[in-house]
């Protein structure tokens, strides 16, 4: 959708001149104008379902021309329900308390100066997903209500969709009297388009115009970002989730969280992947559990102590532990106490969310100052790892680095900060 | 340092391995035991103060025989009021509030889930950086005070003196029962050693150790870390500090803030390199502030407007407005008000301190609001842009980036912290 006579590198540098030119005029925007926007995006992606839906049987027919099935094809597409909530979902996002401004800290020296910390929007920030085209309309909320423009990069797969609501986004923020810059979407499906936003989006200049990159996608999209990227990466890794239950574990709690956190939703980077059972108490924990699990089509795999105990098990690899399945698989490992579980997900973890089922509340403490998790749960379901369950109302992910932001990342999470120091004329010695 | 049976990429992966086990260390210690490291680190500095400036007295050999002189020696050099100043250091930040546990946010959702945010360690830091050896003992310090392990890397200048600080350091770590992991140096001046570390140094299995890489030194250092690093960076860019006068402002102050902003230390981050001044106010608030300046010899380049009012002043050129001079030279601007100041700023600050002179608070909150830098002063001198003096005990620098921490990085900035969700068996609808 690049015209042939212009280049791919002059259409990305001045999508990023254009970005920091909207990053300007949000950052300097009021919380009613932004809301205002919002609430004008979910009114125009209504407006315009027939269009996006049109625009997403074109998605449809070229994904299927080209193979893709199942799951794939599913997050791929849209109907008036979804376009529903994407409008509800922007509604909910407008909602969300204005972030920006806040004083979060203040103090007085003994000189006299006055030091407050400021909330302020990072600045211009790409967000590079695949498939599920409400992203486009989640990504775009969020990056207004936390003041920042946004440079969206959804998977080629849906381009037509991605930008048919785009089309409604710009919308909004038109009707709001924000500039369409604010949001820009990467026109083409060229894989080159990616290596620019990596290298920073660079602009005529030669100046970085990226002050962040979000990837949200598969092992090969993050590889590549962290590979490439020479702006700052807000890493959104697998969630290799463990839940451990232990000997003092309530029965009943442990059957209903275990199944919970693995069957819920198998596709969610929150679902239980890894079950570990303390070995005091295996075989009167993991029996009813692992009944619960394959009368629900749960497959397990479990190291030889579990296969004893549940001959329904296959033989786990050294493979199973380091697999985020997302499919009704579990593997299953009988491991000593707290120590034990806490070594296995320091070894195979991915950092994102872990969970300790137990009555004992000394035991849950040790299990959390052992686990360093951006989430630890205890006598929960790992589904919870949600920005909406966490209250944030919307988020854009749940990063796994420990820099900046941890856990669900929400409007809050897209700020950062300056210091305003007010003095009355004070020199430094 | 390092045997010559020994690769370098063997010996960097052991550090590497070792570091995450002395963080795992720290991560579970306690705050007593940290400042009881801490302290003992003055003590050992104090005892080993024969040694250190007998490993002293050989850089600054090597230094002058490669030519080394002026202020690059004098930073080399050590002396027994630096060492009793560096072990003073130490003291001041066994005293910081330990940062660890704090729970810093907590609520409670309607299914009964209770939320808590508690101040984790970030993990395993690298620091690099160039001369002054009590960065060494500074960064050992806030790092342990944070619970972070440090992989340091000095100036090659300085590896003699750097060495037998650490010394002092591990001897610290060691009487407080905390691994000599907790704080490594690395042993040699090969520059390969950099590229390990900025690769994330990597352990045998090829997993990454470093969670974070702060570079501290001259340009193009942070050039070779922003195009190299492979992990999380904490940039510590140059300052170049901007102050405006408003016509509102009040003379005296000015001219009090401005000689000190520029002159206290020229050498120092937050000193002054641009002085932008309100044109309809210029010939009022230039002349007598250009008189203090050069009076004491403070080299003036100006535009042609302020040139036009201050005969003494060499012409600027566009470098001028992009450099950073650290020395007793100060470029001169003539702007039209805060927009026109601000408008200066942006297109060749580097976000780290600016400053507005004005008693009109109207005017100062528009600047406030228009200026995107870490730190943005009103009436006081730029010189206060530094964590002592914003009551952080320490810091290890001054962050230019974003993400994370910006503007003074202390103990606490070197934090980061988990979610910890306490349930009584919730599962997720």
């Amino acid at each position: 959708m690049i015209e042939e006579s212009k280049s791919l590198d002059g259409v990305m540098a001045a999508m990023g001149e254009a970005a920091r030119r909207g990053a300007e005029a949000l950052r300097l925007s009021s919380a009613e104008t932004r809301t205002a926007a919002i609430l004008a995006m979910a009114g125009a992606v209504r407006a315009s379902a027939g269009t996006i839906l049109a625009a997403n049987l074109k998605d449809l027919a070229a994904a299927e021309a080209n193979g893709v099935t199942g799951p794939m094809l599913e997050r791929l597409m849209l109907n008036p329900d979804r376009i529903e909530a994407m409008a509800a979902g922007l509604e909910a996002v407008s909602q969300i308390p204005d972030p920006l401004g806040r004083v979060t800290d203040h103090w007085v020296r003994p000189n006299g100066l006055d030091f407050s910390r400021v909330r302020t929007p990072i600045g211009v920030i790409a967000i590079i997903y695949e498939s599920r085209p409400n992203v486009t309309a989640d990504a775009a909320a969020l990056c207004i209500r936390s003041g920042n423009a946004a440079v969206l990069r959804g998977g080629s797969e849906c381009l037509a969709s991605n930008m048919a609501i785009h089309a409604a986004v710009v919308q909004g923020l038109k009707a709001a009297g924000l500039p369409a810059a604010c949001v820009q979407t990467v026109p083409t499906t060229d894989r080159d388009a990616v290596g620019l936003i990596l290298a920073g989006l660079k602009d005529t200049r030669g100046h970085r115009c990226l002050d962040l990159i979000i990837p949200r996608g598969g092992k090969s999209l993050v590889a590549r970002v962290q590979a490439e990227a020479r702006a700052p990466v807000l890493g959104h890794l697998e969630g290799l989730c463990h839940t451990f239950v232990h000997q003092d574990a309530d029965l009943a709690k442990a059957r209903a969280i275990v199944v919970n956190a693995k069957l819920r939703r198998v596709s969610v980077c929150g679902s239980l992947e890894t079950l570990l059972i303390d070995r005091v108490a295996a075989e009167r924990l993991l029996v009813p559990i692992a009944a619960d699990l394959l009368a629900k089509g749960c497959e397990l795999r479990g190291d030889a102590a579990a296969c004893a105990l549940v001959p329904q098990m296959i033989p786990a690899t050294l493979e199973d532990w380091t697999t985020e399945y997302l499919a009704p698989i579990l593997s299953v490992k009988i491991v000593d106490g707290v120590a034990g579980a806490a070594d296995h997900i320091r070894l195979y973890g991915s950092g994102h969310t872990d969970a300790i089922i137990t009555e004992n509340s000394a035991v849950a403490e040790a299990f959390i100052a052992e686990v360093d998790s951006a989430i630890v749960l205890v006598n929960a379901s790992t589904q919870f790892a949600d920005g909406g369950e966490f209250g944030f109302g919307a988020e854009i992910g749940i990063a796994t680095d420990k820099l900046h932001a941890r856990g669900p990342v929400g409007a809050e999470q897209l700020t950062t900060f300056k210091y305003v120091v007010r003095g009355t004329g004070q020199t430094r010695p």
